[in-house]
């Protein structure tokens, strides 16, 4: 009998095979612009942006945030990436009985403060108690709507300058051989955080999660132009990205290990560890293709926003369809494969 | 130190407060054409009617249902009950491991039947697996988007021969002293068939969940004109219902008992358990607020549906501000409160 594994909600190889072979075959498919079944951060209906989360992080309180601005942040980045403005949030608890009130309260806060912050309103919701010991503490599952950006066409105008471009939408399915790729910051933070804390590895003092919205920074992106997809590399960390990418667009990937920014104490952290910090998730990062004759533009345009201060461009798209490689500090190449299960559970 | 507890997620008084209290205060208040703070059975935003619905629902497969079949309907019908029609679903599961895939698929299936029969495409979704024992088997949380039914200018022009109607849309806060309120069904199925099959009393051998969307139903009834709010009466039942109707619009509300179609079984669970018919949840219900000039013939239509066939006439708007009174069978007359807690925990 095949039961559910952690690794089934990892965002890798498992999840992919659970939901190819056990979940969407049995949802009737209905013409969308950009349908379930492409699998995207949003689907697109009758040109409403809409998409849906459930966090499970555990603990639910964390260094650098907790269960509610991950909710906020996590959902307004998946309608953000596609090339939308989020225009408004649902939230759905499921409480534990006996947690706190006061606990309740500060993660309401949380929400409030990240709802102000990114101008995104929750204008509706639900509340289910369950038994303790029934579920932990707290879920969340935030929706989100949004409208295409007022900075999209233009966007799309000055990429097509240079190359037709397919899709109307910052989808998974747009890059092409030649495209770079830029990473908005350093990469597994927000994993790493969690990690440590819940297990006291001692890191956490000085690795925070990186939770941060990201819509103005799309914005930002979005009106200087030559963007052709955007990611936000959470679950299965950019190995994963970049892995859907070249899958969904039939290109490869190749990537400079030197590139990549990293900070020290993460990168410490993972050696002692055994991790890599590509497949580590994290949760205020965007991971950008676009035309490479406007990279350095829209570098210098996400080195604007305080969030993009490490941005740097980190590879190339090729026309090795399917396939990620790493060129290693010492000039090798690796293949960069997707996750299969999570080196780090429930992060989100 | 105050904690949450079961009574909190009923949907009576206790989740009134705690929402009012806890919730909602540290929310930032937007503009929206349905708002937040109006807590009705959807938001509108710019247009678009928005909702959510976490199902905790224990056991997971009952008599007349499953979690997937409640999903769809719960959230279609919310949708619906505004005066509008849903166009597309999102679907976030959270996954215990060691769930059977087998019972995975199940629900999959369940939810894949709804969604076709209703025609509501799933066009987006999220699957998180937590360790054993840190959630109930399966929770699914569901969201739809909805536009404005095609025939609510009509219904509402219809009503407003008769008086004037202030709120664009099906909301609580439209009723007038003189509207007519009519049941589309019995009432007490869902909940008793959950209880007694979760705790063996064995009436769920008569008593089947009464799941069921309720989409066709209120386009039947806008086409015909003259209703001015609609809700489902779920999580406290009709008495809740009344009472967020009496409280929203300022109104009171008189229902006959006698007229309040309610089955043999049920009742006699009821009797049995000593429990409040009037206080169980629904799934596949509709209370219709209708001016009286309208009324016999929006009866009639529902009477047209399946789903419809024991619908009735159950009372009528008073002027008692904010209070809802049953007239009970031996002619005398009692307050019908809002239920605190929750007669049956866990329902939907």
């Amino acid at each position: 009998m095949k039961r559910i594994k952690m690794g089934h909600g990892a965002g890798g190889e498992m999840m992919h095979e659970l939901i190819d072979s056990h979940i969407a075959p049995f949802l009737p498919a209905f013409p969308a612009d950009v349908p379930l079944r492409s699998f995207d951060d949003s689907a697109v209906v009758d040109g409403i942006v809409f998409t849906t989360d459930s966090h499970t992080v555990k603990p639910i309180i964390f260094p650098g945030g907790d269960i509610g601005s991950l909710a906020v942040c996590g959902t307004v980045n998946d309608i953000s990436v596609m090339g939308a403005t989020p225009i408004a949030m649902a939230s759905a608890l499921v409480l534990e009985e006996g947690l706190e009130i006061e606990i309740l309260e500060r993660i309401m806060q949380s929400m409030g403060e990240y709802s102000k912050r990114t101008r995104v309103p929750i204008v509706t919701g639900d509340t289910k108690v369950v038994e303790k010991g029934a579920a932990d503490e707290i879920i969340i599952t935030t929706s989100a709507i949004g409208r295409r950006s007022a900075h999209l066409d233009h966007d799309l105008k000055v990429a097509k300058k240079y190359r037709k471009v397919a899709s109307k939408w910052m989808t998974d399915d747009n890059l092409r051989p030649g495209d770079s790729i830029i990473v908005s910051g350093t990469l597994g933070d927000h994993g790493i955080a969690i990690l440590s804390f819940r297990e006291g590895y001692g890191f956490e003092t000085e690795v925070k999660s990186d939770i941060a919205p990201l819509n103005e920074l799309v914005e930002g992106i979005l009106e200087v132009g030559g963007a052709v997809s955007m990611k936000d590399p959470t679950r299965g960390g950019l190995a994963n990205t970049l892995n859907e990418w070249a899958s969904k667009s039939k290109v490869g990937i190749e990537v400079e290990e030197t590139k990549i920014p990293i900070s020290a104490p993460v990168r410490n952290a993972c050696e002692l560890l055994g991790l890599d910090p590509l497949s580590i998730g994290n949760e205020g990062k965007l991971v950008v293709g676009v035309v490479p004759q406007m990279a350095e533009e829209v570098l210098d345009a996400i080195r604007g926003f305080d969030i993009g201060k490490r941005a740097e461009i980190v590879g190339k798209v090729s026309k090795d369809a399917g396939k990620v490689v790493l060129r290693t500090e010492v000039g090798g190449r690796r293949i960069l494969e997707p996750p299969v299960g999570d080196p780090v559970p429930r992060i989100c």
